[in-house]
C-alpha cells in the first residue's frame, strides 16, 4: 500500500461513521448510505448511542465499542463533541478522519477557532490525518465510497477537488446529464490538515483521472497551490472555478470556509501562468469537463459552423467571435467543391453555413460539416442541432444511428466536434411536448456517442476557446 | 379605421394566401393554419391551382378568381413568380402584401436584386404597401393571424420586431416557458417598404404592448431607427438584440437579409443613447422580456440574495458584482432584528444569506427576504430556489400557495423579486427524476404567480442590472 494518506483513506479496510443515522441521503444518513449502497468492500461501523441497527448494519454506541481495527473515521457529531470523538479515533489508531462537523473557524467566533486549533494539535501529535472540517469528504465510486445516497455508481475520468460540499454535490448530480462521470471527488472545506494541494497532487498522478476540476475559495499556501496547479496542468487539463472574486464574495468566503479569497487580478494572473483554465460559473466548469472529457486536443481557433437558419447563423458568428474564435470564410476550393455537387447556392453559402437557403436537398448539414472536417482551414466544428433525423427512406434506425449519419460522425469527429442543443426550461406540463422530447433524444444520443453538447452556441464557443488555450500553453 | 398601413393589415377583412398548402405548420401551410386555427374573423382565401380545398377552405386557382375584395395578400410563391402575383394583387386593390417569397437581394445575385427593384417600383406606383420580402410577416393572436400553426393563442403585453423569421419563431415558442406572451410580432426581412421604424413606431403607441423586443441585423436608415428607438424607449422598455456584430456576422448578415450590419461600437453607442437596452443573445432577450413584463421599475443596484448554501452564496456574490449590482452587507439594524428573533447565527449571517449555517428553523429564506424587502438598504431581491415547500404541518397546499408562503411573496414582491431555478439539460430517460419534477413545479408556479425566473444567478443579475439601466436613463 502507498504511504500517501489519500491512498490509505481510499483503500481503508474499515470505516466508522460517528453520528450515523438510519435514514436520509445526506449527513449521518448519507455517509452510511454512501457505503452501503455503493458496495463498499471493507467493514462498515455506524456509531450512534441512539440506535442498534441502521440500513442493515449493527450500530455501536461509541468508537471504543468497535471490536476491530478502524482505518478511517467520519465524524458527523456537533462541534462541541468533535474533540472527544477524535481522541477516541486516535485510541483506535485510525489513520485518518473526515470531519463533516462544522461551525468551527468559519463562524468567526473564538470558541470555534479554539476547537479547530485543538483538533489540529491532536492530528499533528498523533499522526492521524484529517479531511475538513466543514466538508463532505470523499466520493469514489470504484472504492464504494460516497457522501450521498444517490450519486452515480458509474465511474468516469473526471476528478474534482472542491472546497464546498454542496457545490461538489451540484456538480456530481448535474454532470451525468452531459455525459461526465467521476473518478474521485474530494470536498475539503476548512482544510486544516490535508488541503487542495494534496488532493491536486493526488489527482495529477492518478491513472483513473484524465481531467481535473477545482472549486477553490481561498488558500493558506499560495506558492504550494501554484506548484500543484502547474504540475497537474502539465499532466492533464485542469479547470478552476474561483469563488470569492469580488468584495462581497470575499466576505462570503470568510464565513463559508474561513479562507482569504485574495484579489481577482492576482488569482487570474497566477492561474493563467500555471496552464490551468479558469471557469466563470458552475455551468462553465461542467461545459469544460465535457469538452476535455470527449474532444481531442484543440489546436487552432478557426471554427466552422453549420445547422442554423439565417438569424441564428448571424448570432452564431457573433458568439464565436466574441469567444475569441475565428469564423473563417469558405475558401474558393471549398466553394468549387460545393458547386461540383450541383448546388445552386454555391456562391451564396457561407460560414456559418445557413442551409435554409437551399432550393433542394443536394447539400446537407452533415455533408457541409464533413467537408469542413476534411478541409485544413478548419480546426473546430460546431453543429447547431435539432431532433435526430436519419437519411430519407431509412426508417427504423436508432436515434444514435440517425445522429451518426445525420452528422457524418465518422469523419466529422476526426476534428473537435461540438453540438449545440437548445435548453427549454419546461414547466411541469410541458413534458409531453414533441419538440422537447426530440431534443432530449438528441442529447441522450450525443452522450451515448461521446459527442459533447452545450445549451447555447456561446457556451460551446467559449469552452472550445478555453480548451484551445489549455493546449496552446501545454505545447509552448 | 386608422390610416396606418399596419393597422389596415391587422384589421384586414379578407386575406389571400397565394401558394397556400393544405398541410404543414410552416410556409404555405403555416400561414393558412395560422388563420384557420386562430379564428381569424375575416374571410380567408387560399390560392393554389393545385388544390380545390385546404383545411376546410375553398381554394382559388388565382387571386383574380376570388369573387370579393382582398385586403391583404400573403405571397408564398417562388421569386420568379412573385411579380405576377403582386400585379394581380394590385388589380384586386389589395392594401398590402406580405412576401414570404425569398431568394431576392439577399442572394447577392443580379437577378434577385432586379426583381426586388421591380417589386418596390410596383408598390410605389400602386400604393400597395409591402412587408418583406424574405420574412414571416405577422403574428397577432388577438387578430387571429399567425405565421405558424402552433403558436400560443394567448395574448400578452410583449411586442416583437424581428428581421429574422426563424428567430421570431424561436422567441415566440420559447417565451411562454418564462411566462411571456405576445401582443404583436412583426418579422420584416429585407424591408424594402415597411421597415423596422414603422413597426417600432406602431408598437410604441400600441396600448396592448408594454415591452418591445427587437432583433435587428442592419438598417438602411440609421437616423430614422435612432429616432424610433428613442421615441419607443421613452414610452416603454425596449430591448434590442443586434445581429452581425463581428466581421463574420456582418458577412452572414449580408447573405441573410441583404443588410449592412455596421460596426459594433457604433451600434452600442447609438442604442445606449436612445435609452433602449441591448441583449447579447436570444436567451438574454427573453430574460429581459420576463424582467420587464413582471417586475416593477428597478430603481437601484443594491441586491439582497438568499436561498443558496455556502459555495453557491459565494458564487452568487461574484456573479452579482460581475453584473454590476452592489451586494451590500447586512446593516447593524438588520442583524439586531435577526438577533431579536433568537437566531444564534445573527452575527455570522451575511448577504448573500447562507441559511445552511442555521442550527434550527428560527430563520427561513422567506423571512430573510421579507426583512430585506422591508429594509430600505435593498433595491432588488434574488432568491435561489429549489422545489416548492410550504410551512411545516400544512399539507395539501397547491404548489403556488406553497411558493407564496415559502417566499412570503405578499411582502417580498413589493420590491423587484427574481427567482433562480437551475436548468438541468435532461436526456430522454430523466423525465421521471424527482428533483427535476420538483423544479418544473417551481417554474410553473412562479409563472402562474407572475414571478420571473432565470436559470442562473448570473442571468438574473444581468437582467436586473440592464433593467435598472433602462429606468435610470428614463428618469434622467
Amino acid at each position: 500500500m502507498s504511504d500517501n494518506p489519500i491512498d490509505e483513506i481510499l483503500h481503508a479496510r474499515s470505516i466508522a461513521i460517528v453520528g450515523a443515522s438510519p435514514v436520509g441521503n445526506w449527513g449521518g444518513g448519507g455517509f452510511l448510505a454512501g457505503l452501503v449502497n455503493y458496495d463498499f468492500k471493507g467493514k462498515i461501523y455506524p456509531v450512534n448511542p441512539k440506535y442498534t441497527e441502521a440500513m442493515g448494519q449493527k450500530v455501536y454506541p461509541s468508537l471504543l465499542d468497535i471490536p476491530d481495527q478502524v482505518d478511517y473515521v467520519i465524524s458527523c457529531v456537533s462541534a462541541n463533541r468533535v474533540l472527544e470523538v477524535l481522541e477516541q479515533a486516535v485510541k483506535k489508531e485510525a489513520k485518518a478522519a473526515h470531519l463533516f462537523t462544522a461551525r468551527l473557524a468559519e463562524t468567526g467566533r473564538d470558541e470555534g477557532i479554539a476547537i479547530e486549533k485543538k483538533i489540529l494539535e491532536l492530528s499533528r501529535k498523533s499522526g492521524m490525518r484529517l479531511i475538513g472540517p466543514n466538508c463532505m469528504g470523499i466520493y469514489s465510486p470504484a472504492d464504494g465510497i460516497a457522501f450521498h445516497g444517490d450519486f452515480p455508481k458509474e465511474c468516469g475520468p473526471v476528478g474534482l477537488v472542491s472546497q464546498s460540499g454542496m457545490l461538489a454535490r451540484e456538480i456530481v448530480k448535474n454532470s451525468p446529464l452531459r455525459g461526465v462521470y467521476f473518478s474521485k471527488v474530494f470536498s475539503y472545506g476548512n482544510a486544516i490538515d490535508l488541503n487542495e494541494t494534496d488532493f491536486l497532487d493526488y489527482l495529477a498522478d492518478d491513472l483513473e483521472t484524465g481531467v481535473i476540476l477545482c472549486y477553490i475559495e481561498g488558500t493558506k499556501n499560495g506558492s504550494g497551490l501554484f506548484k500543484s496547479l502547474k504540475y497537474a496542468a502539465s499532466r492533464k487539463p485542469v479547470v478552476i472555478l474561483k469563488g470569492g472574486r469580488g468584495q462581497s464574495g470575499e466576505r462570503a468566503t470568510a464565513s463559508h470556509t474561513a479562507s482569504l479569497a485574495g484579489s481577482t487580478a492576482t488569482w487570474e494572473t497566477v492561474i493563467t501562468q500555471t496552464g490551468a483554465v479558469m471557469a466563470d460559473s458552475v455551468e462553465e466548469l461542467i461545459d469544460l469537463a465535457a469538452t476535455f472529457r470527449f474532444l481531442p486536443p484543440i489546436e487552432g481557433r478557426r471554427v466552422g459552423v453549420a445547422g442554423g437558419a439565417g438569424g441564428s447563423s448571424v448570432l452564431a458568428a457573433d458568439a464565436c467571435e466574441r469567444a475569441g474564435l475565428e469564423v473563417v470564410p469558405l475558401s474558393n476550393e471549398f466553394r468549387k467543391e460545393v458547386k461540383s455537387k450541383g448546388v445552386s447556392v454555391w456562391d451564396w453559402l457561407g460560414n456559418p453555413a445557413d442551409l435554409s437557403i437551399r432550393e433542394d436537398d443536394s447539400l446537407s448539414v452533415g455533408l457541409v460539416l464533413e467537408m469542413m472536417a476534411r478541409d485544413p482551414e478548419f480546426d473546430i466544428l460546431i453543429a447547431i442541432m435539432g431532433m435526430p433525423g436519419g437519411p430519407p427512406g431509412m426508417p427504423g434506425l436508432s436515434p444514435e444511428e440517425m445522429m451518426k449519419q445525420q452528422y457524418r460522425l465518422e469523419v466529422t469527429r476526426t476534428k473537435p466536434f461540438l453540438g449545440v442543443v437548445a435548453d427549454k426550461s419546461l414547466g411541469i406540463n410541458g413534458e409531453g411536448d414533441f419538440e422537447w422530447k426530440g431534443l432530449c433524444r438528441t442529447r441522450t444520443s450525443l452522450i451515448n456517442l461521446g459527442v459533447p453538447y452545450y445549451p447555447t452556441i456561446s457556451r460551446a464557443a467559449t469552452a472550445a476557446r478555453k480548451a484551445y488555450e489549455y493546449y496552446r500553453h501545454l505545447n509552448q
